[in-house]
């Protein structure tokens, strides 16, 4: 069987220090992938790429947060219960599969275990009935009994958890975004697509809280009549932002934006725009927070069409099942043109009943409880010492009474567009791997974008001479100081060299000849046309620093 | 009790988005933080800094390599049995504790329990004899029983398992430089410090491969004359790197150039030089990896000092342990001047034995074995689709023979400095935290050097008018464009202003007036001096830059 391009570009990504698979020297583990030197630059470039898109155009904030997450937490997000495969076991070689892989179609699984229309797609064996496997790695935090934790599914919920914080370091001021950029996990049953399914994957997420009666975003205009590149009912189609919602085939202008935010990131970083597109949820496809998803897909010759980014209205489902869980006042203000009087109810402590219970904290418990509004919460919690209690029903009573409010306060949703770096980096690769024939050998370039080649420019003395090599490490030095990466290389011929450069991405090369020390000149050689410029060395900065950014 | 700087900081911290306790609504847990949107930029700022003092000075090559790490790579390295703190748990509250933070002294401690010299710290009772406690948290790769794994309690091991493919990146030459920033794990039995000891944190971690013949560092000559801040035997000392080298109390030129790069870096990056030391571990102390260690260490008003680098000779203990577990060439070699005849041991494979046994594989093993240098390894183990398999003796004969050989094979020898960045990050806020009474009021400054402030410029319009709004707006893309940042702030009396930009480290705010719009020109204020400048609207950023910059 003639290798695939991924066969080759993992091959290329091996030998040139791009992706190794973890663990390998003790026999490797499926789902974890090491980025090796250039590797983890391109991964790094292609994340500040994005930071750009969403810190600089988009005005987020930024925040980090563990990866270990106390159960408490995803509990209350639903992921204890929601965030399972459906996975079957074979009765006679044991395996375990996740049951999506084996079927396609939407048939009764039990009959058709039972009418071993599918079986073990190893040993060919009966299968068991599919049950709900969970897929967060568990840990325990401490000794001994220890506290309940996961790997966080997602970064997502260290922003939500904080929101409260978050809403008053931004003033009080709906809308805003917060982002997070960090590892996930998830622990697939099988892992059988390399580094398109992984365990540990690089996640870059944004989640833009909005009052959910104004969905709109200040910069739809602007891009109003740009195009997103849809699949939905089985049709490719270009919409304009404007149509597209117009016609309710995105629900408001926010995810509109954000798509639009998508696309322009990805044609950014180089995906090819032929091998990109939009497919929005089927109803039976959501995840368990979502009202409405679109994915961004990128196209592989090996994998077909990949979920990269998905951009979800995930409503007022988080901050919603926080509050209710932790009985924290996670709720935003939207202000009245002039204050109102409401009748609102009121919490009145018996101390009587406080004072037994909770001895020296019950005076404090009193004036939290004065202070609580009670419409909406489930029930009575308070939060003293760290520690949320619930207060049994005999220790108060609740009497309506008028109050003036400036304002009414209403939980945001949320809009979240979350990236599969990982994912994104791989189909970067792929879209821009070109294979030829070059004196009768196989010539491999990798045509990454400028912004994100994890070498900018390689840096050549043409012949084994100490004069050149001394200017060539002065400009070296040179670039690698203004925060360009270089590449010097002085072995070989120059043939061999700049094909060395090409397969690894590298745009731009640098060569220093005897002319150097005469003329204060290099010549430049741009990887894609292959042609060559003399340029003068007190130049090449500023001409480098402007076609990294182009 | 009056607050002290930690909890002021923490204060402050937590109302200006630097820092917030982890999972706070769901009560918490010692151990973790979060960073919010000033912190997370600070880390990330700091982590930038440590990147350049690497990458740039010392052109390390960076990888990146998954949290989650196998059973076997950890009892390999020795983490398994020796990464563990000695606990003792109360006979009565059943609460455990960290054996050394109740006692300092070298003391005999069943004696000193049986005597009750040392009791329970929270409860006073009697406590049970101390046991070891691995600090690593685990999990399970996959479902069912699964596969053995650790959180990484460090970053290296990853660098170590991918020696030789590293090595081969670097065209087979050393010394070289790995590095890696990511998180690491430490299940702490009571982390009972805040910030300072955290059970996830962030590290930055440099593997510097050498010869074990030459520990000299091509740099050395450059910065012998430097002067390192040493505490040894009690002695407070200031040695230049060549008398600290020559006077053997740095073992070699590689170590001590490392603590002079880590000495320079934590001065750049803000650490007060008043508060800063070298201390070497003692004999006792050392980790069960090193042969020599440097703490760097600073001084905090709460916790003393606190390590936060270690600078440590692993010689080659890792690579060794690693060679012999999983049976993998992790040799480099030392080319001869010329090729040498020497007598080697070849293995002799017998197809009858190994036939029957290894079936199908059988050939490929006979090839494996007779290319195989029998010398350093202790069995023989053989890799054959990722599974490392051992070869019984009576499937082989050894023979000697003689052979021309171009270099020999060696282990290389291991300089790491690891840093903790979550303590520098704090020591930097502790000691650029600065409190004075300004008009009757708390006035709080934090001095942090313009290159890792959060916010580098306050862009800051005098008045409310509009025209005065649209140049700040302007101003403010225009720098962020650039990549400085920025806080665009209109609201509250101008002092106000000022106060929340000196608060959180901010050195510079841009002040726009009615002038502005005439003579296009703006003030500047430096926070350290609280100096204004006017300058024109077009120098601003180049100012800014060449300010940042130094």
């Amino acid at each position: 069987m003639p290798l695939d391009v991924y066969d080759k570009l993992m091959m290329l990504a091996k030998r040139r220090g791009f992706i190794y698979p973890s663990f390998e020297i003790y026999g490797g583990s499926a789902g974890f992938y090491d980025y090796g030197p250039l590797g983890s630059r391109l991964k790094e470039n292609i994340e500040n790429l994005w930071r750009k898109f969403y810190i600089l155009k988009d005005n987020c904030i930024e925040i980090s947060t563990p990866t270990i997450t106390l159960y408490e937490v995803l509990k209350a997000s639903g992921h204890v219960e929601e965030f399972t495969d459906l996975t079957v076991d074979c009765k006679k070689c044991k395996q375990s599969f996740k049951l999506e892989e084996i079927i396609k179609e939407n048939i009764s699984i039990e009959k058709a275990i039972k009418n071993n229309e599918i079986t073990c797609p190893k040993c060919k064996s009966k299968l068991k009935n599919p049950y709900p496997v969970n897929l967060m790695f568990s840990t325990k935090i401490g000794i001994g009994q220890g506290r309940d934790a996961f790997l966080r599914p997602e970064t997502a919920q260290g922003i939500f958890i904080d929101f409260h914080l978050l809403y008053r370091y931004k003033r009080e001021k709906l809308p805003f975004g917060v982002i997070q950029i960090g590892k996930g996990y998830r622990n697939e049953v099988s892992p059988r697509q390399g580094i398109i399914r992984l365990r540990e994957f690089s996640m870059a997420e944004a989640e833009i809280f909005f009052d959910p009666k104004d969905k709109n975003h200040s910069n739809f205009n602007s891009f109003k009549d740009k195009e997103l590149y849809l699949y939905d009912n089985e049709k490719e189609k270009k919409y304009s932002l404007e149509k597209a919602v117009n016609d309710k085939i995105i629900n408001n202008q926010a995810l509109a934006y954000y798509m639009y935010l998508t696309q322009e990131f990805l044609i950014s970083a180089g995906v090819d725009l032929k091998k990109f597109r939009f497919r929005k949820h089927a109803e039976n496809e959501l995840a368990h927070y979502a009202e409405e998803c679109w994915d961004a897909e990128l196209y592989s010759e090996r994998f077909g069409w990949i979920e990269c980014v998905g951009i979800a209205d995930r409503s007022a489902y988080d901050l919603n099942s926080h509050i209710k869980k932790s009985g924290t006042d996670m709720y935003a203000t939207r202000k009245y043109d002039k204050p109102k009087i409401v009748e609102i109810k009121k919490i009145i402590p018996k101390m009587a009943e406080l004072g037994p219970l909770f001895k020296k904290k019950a005076g404090e418990i009193k004036i939290i409880l004065e202070n609580m509004e009670v419409k909406r919460l489930d029930k009575i919690l308070v939060k003293i010492d760290g520690k949320t209690i619930e207060i049994p029903e005999k220790c108060y009573s609740i009497v309506e009474k008028k109050e003036k409010q400036t304002g009414e306060k209403f939980v945001p949703h949320v809009i979240e567009p979350s990236y599969g770096i990982d994912r994104i980096l791989y189909c970067i690769l792929e879209h821009n791997y070109i294979e030829k024939r070059k004196k009768d050998e196989d010539y491999r370039i990798l045509k990454l974008n400028p912004i994100i080649s994890p070498i900018k420019v390689g840096v050549l003395p043409l012949i084994n001479d100490n004069r050149l090599y001394k200017i060539a490490k002065e400009i070296d030095f040179l670039l690698r100081d203004s925060g360009i990466e270089t590449y010097y290389d002085d072995k070989g011929t120059i043939g061999r060299r700049y094909a060395r450069m090409d397969e690894v991405g590298t745009p731009f090369c640098i060569t220093v000849d005897h002319d150097s020390i005469e003329d204060d000149s290099v010549t430049i050689r741009y990887r894609d046309s292959a042609k060559q410029d003399r340029i003068k060395i007190n130049e090449i900065k500023n001409i480098l620093k402007e076609k990294i950014m182009n």
